[in-house]
């Protein structure tokens, strides 16, 4: 084999590798030796003649590697019983404040995602185009809203939302991120007076991180108006308040010395106003930071700033009579990166890493939500604005954190609900177990048996113990000639004795026993 | 103007009156005066200008139909309630039974989707190749399932998975068809004795119909080793068994007749072999029938026909054991079109048409699934086996039954679950309004409030009529005052007086009063 050859067949080999790690070990030693090549060309051919008269269905089994497309994952039954677990709460607090469900489909013609979210319209999925409409994954749950409002002419609404999006993204999955990712939306639309259903937004974010008992947090408010305001009295020119925004938004990841260079020389903002800017977003408070803002010499005289303030003051005045003001914080350098929101924003922060095993991790931002007036008006033919305000519940950091317990095994869950298991000591209890589950099932009783006809009787009470089923109905010939069946405590392994006939009535009372002894055992 | 340009314009029009009638119409116009037509062109130019200097976000709204995507839909309030309220039930079925619950992402790689749905792969709706991996969105729940056990090494599982699938069909949307459209599957994995999974999962689908009483129905069997059978024994060669079950699959809507034609001229099945099959397609019964087969002259002398005579035998009774015999229904004109089967067949069907308003109308099949012992090991590299059985739920038939029973005024549902509406009778009582709000909600009382400061007193109790709740809370001055409320029952208008500190506990009972009645009421 001459050497340019040799190289080319090398560089080809490289360059497979990259795509089908198989073909290029093949490639590698059929370039070693040639008659071995020869071989397996002849294999080849042999297997592609085998393909061409199989059927489809009878291939040779698939050669890819098994696998969820990238930044995605199956739920097996534990996260799945986290998952259900946690939004049951949320949904409990939705449904508490009076909202309604609606769900929208998952992809949307692609117009409708168009100019909405700025430079992260990259991270859009597309559907192919296999003749037909132009179709897109949706990005959140939001513009989805905005296009059911104006499509429908509703004017108020109140809805939760939980269902998957969808971001092109790099995401890092150890983390809780991900390309196919829930979001948690509670909104409220309607042309209402200021900040009454905004603070009903935080009181919600409170009670849903309450239920979730997920340690304590902070729930950080600004206002987009003051943060135009504020541009605007630190000399910030107009055109540039949007971007501004984007960069004030990175300090809760970046210390502002970088956040400061950012805006000088990427953004084209000068030293000057980026100081100006510096010395107003470390501040943060209450009620009385407000108020000496609105005495401030520059924010005093700038409109936009003023009408933010005196919403801000209005929102923790609302907070104080829904007794939430301790967990409220006015602070400043609150951004969000988000072009549509227009008014108050907010997003809860924990305070506090978790501990996980024996590492503590830090979680950060947990909720975050905004007032978004404009954004059903961009739907509307009339350009009809709906106000709205809403919160999305950041559930997938809250299953991770959850699920990294349950690694660690600070929690166990369990996958399934059966309260009794029907088994068998001896051979040919099939059509007996069978009878005794219908009866248990048509009583309403959470009930599983073996699928085996003859299972062995320590398979069945591991299966028991395993999955955390409490009970156990044991069928023994000589109990059954007496009409009687024994029942079993899985956990402290006593049996007795318990008439046939009787059997479901017996069963229900020990159910609802173990039931209260649970409630209190966990409360 | 020429009349060559005449034509050319009016072309042009018409060619841009299918893409935007707002444009055509200006364009017509345009025709017909010039002079208007040069205003209109300097205007136009104006707007582009305009847009060029706005940002993106400010464009003008949007020109394109507001719709979902065809063969899409939301669903709002009154839908999802409907929707939910069918899953719980559902739910609550499989949980007794003791299935865990799965969840997968709503793509796949391409590769798991291919070779798996014959000529129907067609309908697979794929995504963009925007770099990086080749998807598609899932077009069951089966596959996925078979993707998870395989990749995962799961040798046993009992789950059930409910999901929206994805196909690009021409759906009849009026009789509850979609390209988007939920799935429902409870299925058992693992290498188990003949027929006891089989069994329960045709006692899943009795208790899940009787528990929605969705009308009569009955459970037509059938097995797919029977029907190779029957189509062996009837003269059909082997290759043509597949293609001759899809044919037989369409007699639950077409005439014999027409099956008997589409098998001879486009199947190449000789008229002798097709007639032989018409007189067993007609053939149904119980056990007697599997009896009476079992000594037929030619499937007796069948290996695969004896094999799924015996096996339907098996299942018929354990049926009997799980009570639900009079429901089965051994059909030997059921194929099912799936490839993947390859035991037990089964279809629910509802047996009477379904009242709706003044109207009959008929759902058919209502539920369906079988047996696949070889779908799993298309995804294992060594051709591992892991035998399924399992049921889909037509969840979608029956919201659309539902749904058009509440469209005829048959039913109603409520779309929230506020208890208690906290008014006033006179202005300014926002402040005290919020402050009852949270302390209800803090007790768990599902509670709302008008967002306006000075809402109408008529407003807020048809509010309440509206929305069904069934309390209100009406604050007044001179009551405060006395440390008093008043506490209204929404239907019978009849109002107490209630200390205020008292309030939360005398809700409670009221509630927990109301929730009896209910509960009586309905049954």
């Amino acid at each position: 084999m001459s050497h340019k050859l040799l190289r080319f067949l090398k560089n080809r080999a490289t360059v497979m590798r990259l795509h089908n790690p198989v073909v290029s070990t093949n490639f590698t030693k059929c370039i070693a030796t040639t008659s071995q090549c020869k071989i397996q060309e002849e294999v080849a051919k042999l297997l592609a003649l085998k393909a061409q008269l199989a059927p489809a269905e009878d291939a040779a089994p698939q050669k890819f590697t098994l696998k969820t497309p990238k930044g995605t994952r199956d739920y097996n039954p534990q996260q799945m019983s986290i998952r259900n677990g946690v939004l049951q709460k949320i949904i409990a607090v939705f449904k508490r404040h009076g909202a309604e469900c609606i769900d929208t489909p998952v992809f949307e013609l692609k117009e409708v995602l168009t100019g909405k979210y700025g430079e992260d319209s990259k991270l859009i999925y597309d559907l192919k185009d296999q003749g037909g409409e132009i179709l897109s994954l949706r990005y959140d749950l939001t513009v989805p809203l905005a296009r059911y409002l104006a499509m429908n002419k509703i004017n108020t609404l109140k809805r939760y939302h939980i269902a998957k999006v969808y971001r092109r993204d790099n995401p890092a999955m150890t983390r809780g991120r991900y390309r196919e990712f829930y979001q948690c939306d509670f909104d409220i639309a309607g042309q209402y007076d200021p900040m009454v259903p905004d603070a009903e937004c935080l009181k919600v974010v409170t009670e849903i991180l309450d239920a979730l008992e997920i340690g304590s947090y902070v729930l950080k408010v600004n206002h987009r108006r003051l943060l135009d305001g504020m541009f605007e009295a630190c000399g910030v020119p107009a055109d540039k308040f949007r971007t501004t925004c984007s960069t004030v938004d990175k300090l809760d990841k970046s210390p502002w010395e970088e956040v400061r260079t950012e805006m000088i020389n990427e953004k084209g903002i000068s030293p000057d106003a980026a100081d100006r800017i510096g010395e107003y977003v470390r501040l943060n408070g209450g009620v009385e930071l407000a108020d000496k803002l609105l005495t401030d010499e520059k924010l005093s005289k700038t409109k936009a700033a003023v009408e933010g303030l005196q919403g801000i003051k209005l929102l923790l005045e609302y907070c104080g009579l829904f007794g939430i003001q301790d967990k409220i914080l006015f602070d400043l350098s609150l951004a969000r990166g988000l072009d549509y929101y227009t008014g108050v924003i907010y997003e809860a922060v924990l305070t506090q890493p978790i501990k996980i095993g024996n590492e503590d991790q830090t979680v950060g931002s947990i909720a975050g939500g905004g007032r978004y007036d404009n954004l059903v008006g961009m739907f509307d033919s009339k350009h009809k604005q709906v106000p709205c305000v809403g919160v999305s519940i950041g559930v997938e950091r809250i299953f991770s954190v959850l699920e990294a317990k349950l690694a660690a095994g600070d929690i166990s869950v369990r996958t399934s609900e059966v309260d009794v298991y029907v088994a068998s000591a001896q051979k040919n209890f099939l059509e007996e177990r069978m009878k005794i589950c219908a009866e248990l099932w048509n009583a309403g009783i959470k009930t599983e048996q073996s699928y085996k006809k003859n299972p062995k009787m320590l398979n069945q009470l591991q299966h028991c113990e395993e999955n955390g089923i409490p009970l156990a109905v044991v069928l023994g010939e000589s109990e059954l000639k007496r009409g009687v069946v024994k029942v079993r405590n899985i956990t402290t392994r006593q049996e007795d004795e318990v008439p046939r006939d009787k059997l479901v009535e017996d069963l229900k009372t020990r159910i609802a026993a173990l039931n209260v002894k649970e409630l209190n055992g966990s409360a």
